[in-house]
C-alpha cells in the first residue's frame, strides 16, 4: 500500500510517498481502509524530530475510512464508517484502530468532515471539561480560535457548557470565523493587548478557565488574564518553551492550576475512555447540526508537503484534510 | 487587653505589645480567651507588609483557648477547650473565632500543643489531599521537612495515605526528626542533589506528588524529581518567585498539575469545610497518638520579636508558640 514516511529530521521535504505492506490486526483492532486523513502539529514534530524517534514509520494520529476487516474481539462489522484516532499510520491506504477507539461516522458528514474532528474535538473536550473543568456560565479564553483545537474548543464550550467564550486570533478574518462559532468575544493579539480586553471583558476578575496552546510568550499575560482559583492548561508551545522572569508568587496568590497535556502520548485506555466518553455527550450534536467539523483545506494524498507547509505558516481556519482515497 | 501590632513595615523590632478593647463576636462567633497562639509565615509577610494593609491590627491567624462566650447561633458551650483558625487577632488575650472553625482539644493535649496544630495540619491536609490527590502507596516528596507543614505532611501522609514520604531539610538533626515521624528518606538539600536522589529512590520514576515551599530556586529540579502525571502543590516561596530559564515542554510533556495556593486568604466557608473534614479523618489519631503536634520552642507572650526571629532564621523544627497566659 501508499503511506507517507519521513526521509530524515526535517522540513516538508523530508515527507516521502512509499510502498509500505498492508498492516496486519490484533483480535481487537479493525484495519480501516482509509478514505481520509487530517494534519496534526503532532506529525510536525514527528517529522522534525525523523524516522529514529516513530514507533510507527508511517506518519498520522487520525483518520476516517471504512472497517475493512474486524478482529475476532471487535463488533464493528465491516463496512461500517469509522473515524477516530490511531497510533500512528494514519497517512496510508490502511491504517490499524483500536477498536474501542472507533466513532461511527454521522450519515451527513463525508470522510474529509469526518477525519476533521476526532484530534481536535477529543483534545478540547479532554482540555475544556476532564482537565479545565468548565461549568455552565464560566468564561474561557481560548488562544489561537482559528486553529484546530480551537474551532473544536469554542464550538464545544458554548454547546455543552453554554461558557463565555473570549478568543484570540491573529487577523480579521479569523476573529469574524470564531465568532461565527458562537465566541463572544474575539481580540486581534497583533493589535489589542489582550490581558487588557480579558480584564475589560470580565469586570477586572479575569477568566475561570484558559486554553494555552502558545506557552512562554503568552505566560505573564495569561498570569494576569486568570481568575483567582483559575485553572489553566497547557496544550501547545507555539509562542515557544523558554520561561523567564516569571512571578511564581501571582500563581501561588491567585491559586492557580497550570496543567500541562499531551493527548498523543496518552495510554490506550486514556484514549478509549475519552472516546467514550467524547461519543455520548458530543456525538449526538453533530447529528443536530450545533457542533461541526472545521475543514479548512483538501489536499491530495501527493500533496502532503503542501500541507504541512501550510500547517505551519499558521495559515489555516480548522483541519487540513489529506485525501487518500 | 494586651495584644501584639505593627507599628511600621519592618522587622521583628516592629512588633508591639499594645492595649487594645476586647472584641466583640456576632451571633455565629465565639470568644476564646486564648491560651496560646502560633507563629506563621504569613505573620512575618504582614508584619513586612505594615498595618495599612492588615484588616485586623492585631497580627495571628491561631489559637488555643476556652471559649469565653458562645454567639447566639452557635452550639459550642462556654468553658469549653478549642483550637482553631482566627481572621487575624491571634497574639491577643482574647480573640474571635468563627464557631465553624472551633475544633475542640483533645484531653491529652495541652493548649502550647493544640496551638500547634491548626494551620500546619490543615495547610498539610488540604495540600495533600484536597488539591495533591494523594493516593495510597504513592511517593511523595515534602520539602522543608523540619517545617511546622513539613511535619504535619509527613505524619497525614503516612497516617492517612500509607504513601511514601521523602523528604529535605538542610541539616541532619532536621532529617533524623523527619524520620522519627516516619519519613521513608531524608535528603540534606546542603550535600546532596536532591532531584538526582528522588530519582535513585523511585526507580528514575519520579515522586507522584511535591509538597513545594521553595519556588523558584528549586523549580527546575521539582520537574526532573516528578513523574509523569504528577502533581506539585506550590504553598511557599522560601527559595524566592522569580523563574529564569524554565522549560514549559518538560510541564506540558509530562502532563504535570502544578497548583499555587495559600490558605489564609481562603474564604469563611472554605476553612470552615476544611476544617469539618479534617476533624472527621485526621483528629481521631491524635486521640491514638498516631498523630501529633510539634511544638518547637515556646516563648511568652513579651517575647514575640524572638519568636518572629527564630522563624526567620529557619532554626524550627515544628512550630513555635507564644504563650498568651
Amino acid at each position: 500500500m501508499k503511506a507517507i514516511v519521513v526521509k530524515q529530521p526535517g522540513g516538508a521535504e523530508q515527507l516521502k510517498m512509499s510502498e509500505q505492506s498492508k498492516p496486519e490486526i490484533k483480535q481487537d483492532e479493525l484495519l480501516i481502509r482509509v478514505k481520509s486523513a487530517a494534519i496534526n502539529r503532532t506529525d510536525i514534530i514527528s517529522r522534525k524530530r525523523g524516522p529514529s524517534y516513530l514507533h510507527n514509520p508511517i506518519l498520522g494520529v487520525e483518520v476516517a475510512g471504512i472497517v475493512e476487516e474486524s478482529g475476532s474481539n471487535t463488533t464493528t462489522e465491516v463496512g461500517t464508517r469509522v473515524m477516530g484516532l490511531v497510533n500512528g499510520g494514519g497517512y496510508a491506504e490502511y491504517a490499524v484502530m483500536p477498536a474501542n477507539r472507533a466513532m461511527i461516522i454521522p450519515d451527513k458528514l463525508s470522510f474529509d468532515e469526518a477525519a476533521a474532528i476526532p484530534e481536535v474535538f477529543l483534545t478540547a473536550f479532554q482540555t475544556l471539561f476532564w482537565l479545565g473543568d468548565l461549568h455552565k456560565n464560566e468564561t474561557v479564553l481560548v488562544h489561537a480560535g482559528g486553529s484546530g483545537v480551537g474551532t473544536a474548543a469554542i464550538q464545544l464550550a458554548k454547546q455543552l457548557a453554554d461558557a463565555k467564550v473570549i478568543t484570540t486570533a491573529g487577523s480579521q478574518e479569523k476573529l469574524n470565523f470564531c465568532q461565527s462559532l458562537g465566541a463572544d468575544i474575539g481580540i486581534n493579539y497583533k493589535e489589542q493587548s489582550f490581558e487588557e480586553e480579558v480584564l475589560k471583558a470580565t469586570n477586572n476578575q479575569g477568566v475561570e478557565l484558559i486554553l494555552d496552546f502558545i506557552g512562554a510568550s503568552y505566560f505573564n499575560k495569561n498570569l494576569a488574564s486568570i481568575k483567582t482559583d483559575g485553572r489553566w492548561i497547557l496544550i501547545g508551545l507555539l509562542g515557544g518553551s523558554q520561561l523567564k522572569n516569571i512571578n511564581l508568587m501571582e500563581l501561588m496568590a491567585k491559586r492557580i492550576q497550570l496543567k500541562g497535556t499531551l493527548l498523543t502520548p496518552r495510554t490506550d485506555d486514556y484514549k478509549a475512555e475519552l472516546t467514550k466518553a467524547f461519543v455520548q455527550k458530543a456525538m449526538p450534536l453533530f447529528e443536530q447540526n450545533k457542533l461541526k467539523p472545521i475543514v479548512d483545506k483538501i489536499y491530495s494524498f501527493g500533496d502532503v508537503q503542501k500541507a504541512h507547509t501550510r500547517m505551519e505558516s499558521n495559515q489555516n481556519i480548522g483541519k487540513i484534510i489529506l485525501k487518500i482515497d
